[in-house]
């Protein structure tokens, strides 16, 4: 049940190489930018800026094509009306092709980046060529690739420093890192960050141990919310989006025991600082955000099916009531 | 706020051009024409005609991307099953890179085509080109382009002075120009009506004077209606999809006040003429177009959000027995 | 009213071939085979094996564009959140630009594949070079091609005898056979079996002796089941999806009065064995699946809308209770 592809010997060619993947859908970026009221300049060491929402317009469709370039070219985002929360009616449904790659090897904004005053978490996947993160050892993932694109969830751009840093870290020229800048209060912004809805299952389902060996796939969905040029607002209601709003099912193997505890523990619900809105919850810990509860950050709703056994197991719920009061508010 | 990319001095290039845009679009359709059941056959002067539902036989794929081609190529429309209007389940759903430009500047059916007894309003990126529309000194964009693509609501083919017009208005040879053709009754033509809910929310929001430029972001959808071979009847129900049945959310710049009265005047509840089937009111006018009220073409429902502020406001709603009625009757 | 296209002399070229609309999806899978989980080898003459769940991952994605090579590449299949039936919200959403070509000329699991203990239904584009089957005269369609691919829902690689049978009857090289196996259990065959709702609506008009010529569209959706390593319940299962799950949507030429009909007759409400989920049904017949109705096999609700008259039929219903015990238990 070990996904062999997955197992890398650092030295040889990756059997899939997230850089190569997610290339056309860079370039394609890259190509449109107008169109998609984008904004790409020569930063800092002559990387390649893209202004998704800081001085740029930015939007919707923008943060979709951003979110499967996060998903490293083998995801799929799409924008879908339903009634889940009306009138909130767009919902973000996520799928792809090899989950625990796409979201863990590429999408979870993993890579901490600092120096001076700026700091970002960057995702996507570059992030797997540099691998320093520990979580590359466990997914026993590397890549390699003379491209990096990573998407940082800020509203300036990075000081040289961290053009640097990314640089050496992933033995690349400079030029050769594309730096994709969503902010959390932008459309783009909105869109890639509550397409994380699966990501922030997987990565629950790993740090509470479940083998990611296990997981064969997983589907998610979570509602579109209206930004707001407060960043705590704006961060607050992305992540109601998912804690309230999201819905995920995973498909796993192993034993059907496992499945169920999995799917007991694994909606915000099983969360000590689950049921108010997320704003209120962090200003309620003096917006420290190590205080937080680290297993809030997941799905309203999980099922689990154990394909092992045929069986599923369903946990959580949504609440519409929240949902109404945090993106209406 | 003001969106520099659509300042274009007319005889510089636009930064995007919609011709561009939708060439490999009109492309794949005339490549892919058997498949997607089109008539494609040189017509007056030697145009290009695509016959979306006249004599070929079309359907709702070619209708689906038939409305891709009317917003420019900016635009995505989809066919999405939910559980809006039962057993009515398949909405077409809408957005794109850019609304203004797409919705207004490509997909508006705003350039009326006369001669002798035909008429039809042109919609689609060849309008931008020709800029008769006092609209595009509003937008303030013009494009260029050596080939011409217009889309007709028709059941029949334009006659040689119709293409000679566009032609000098163009400034192309008429065998540079295409004509898609979807009449109203058609499988093809229904779906390319009911994918404009986006369009004539920004139709609305532009009458009631708010300024284009504070636009951000839009999404639509709309149900698709059973065609009718009865023009007033298909003509009826692809109103009434739109008026009690489309759903749209506008993201704005500017004052919360302002997005709030946009929300409040926007949906058709707004119009004087609302609240019966489009099919009665508008024979309670003697059939007389220009008697109904222009404010009643916009969506059932409408949020706006002023993303300025982070606040949303939604007015009007959906009315599921007038759908039944207008598409079971 | 009769499609032209698809009436073809035998010795012509067809106006549409399948086998070259099919080629870019088929030529897509094997080159995005290990994002896709996917296991392509050389197998039993040479004869190309993708392996899509039987040593394979695989998954939905996979199953995804499997469905669309199973319609001969004039389909599209997505994966779609919607609350029809809750926690169960992914549907499989079909739409054809030739619903009778794509699901019957194709989709359709109709040509009996045995050697030995070895039994398999061929469904896809190759089909319809080999063109064994009755339907294909009643279609007036036969295609021609180099490369032939079959999808087959096995857990077992076909063995030689097969592969040579397949090779004479449609005139090609062993070596230019692709044969994608999808076990019933297995994620990708979960979703190219669900996302055979429109084309069972279909194959059960033609039962019904609806002229297939009338049939001008058709639209489906049914929702993903959880799979189960038991062929038995994965089997039931996606019946159930189906039979109690399923929406298909037909437009039709014709008198109002057979469209009704068709209406009527079209759920597997009509039919004498609907009421109990699949397995059931199945298990009370000895697990002789010729005992069972045949006019079982169809949508749990069906709209027919008589495009020539502009009116619409809809019988059957959904099950919520039914699909809850079949995909819960």
């Amino acid at each position: 049940m070990t996904s062999p592809a997955l197992v890398t010997p650092v030295d040889a060619a990756p059997a899939i190489s997230l850089a190569t993947c997610v290339a056309p859908l860079v370039d394609a970026l890259i190509r449109d930018a107008d169109a998609l009221r984008l904004k790409v300049s020569r930063g800092p060491r002559d990387a390649l800026i893209v202004d998704a929402g800081i001085t740029a317009a930015g939007g919707l469709e923008a943060g979709r094509r951003i979110a499967e370039i996060c998903l490293g070219g083998l995801g799929r985002v799409a924008l879908v009306p339903a009634g889940r929360f009306s009138p909130w009616d767009t919902l973000a449904s996520v799928s792809t092709s090899d989950p625990v790659l796409a979201c863990l090897g590429s999408q979870y904004a993993g890579w901490s980046l600092a120096a001076g005053d700026f700091f970002a978490l960057g995702s996507g996947p570059g992030r797997a060529i540099a691998a320093v993160e520990t979580l590359y050892g466990e997914l026993g993932y590397r890549d390699r690739g003379d491209k990096v694109t990573l998407v940082l969830e800020t509203g300036v751009v990075p000081p040289a420093e961290v053009v640097d840093e990314i640089a050496a870290r992933c033995a690349v020229a400079p030029s050769d890192i594309t730096l994709i800048l969503t902010p959390t209060s932008s459309l783009a912004g909105t869109v890639q960050i509550v397409a994380r809805v699966l990501e922030v299952a997987l990565h629950k389902a790993h740090a509470l141990h479940f083998p990611l060996e296990h997981i064969a796939d997983g589907v998610g969905s979570a509602p579109i919310c209206p930004p707001s040029p407060d960043f705590l607002t704006a961060m607050g209601r992305t992540n109601d989006a998912v804690l309230y709003g999201g819905d995920v099912h995973l498909f796993v193997h192993g034993p059907a025991e496992a499945a169920k505890d999995l799917a007991t523990r694994l909606p915000s619900l099983a969360s000590r600082d689950y049921g108010r809105p997320f704003g209120e919850i962090f200003a309620g810990y003096d917006c420290d955000f190590y205080k937080v509860d680290p297993l809030l950050f997941s799905p309203a709703r999980v099922t689990v099916t154990a394909i092992d056994h045929g069986e599923s197991f369903t946990a959580g719920g949504f609440d519409p009531i929240l949902i109404a009061r945090s993106f209406g508010g």
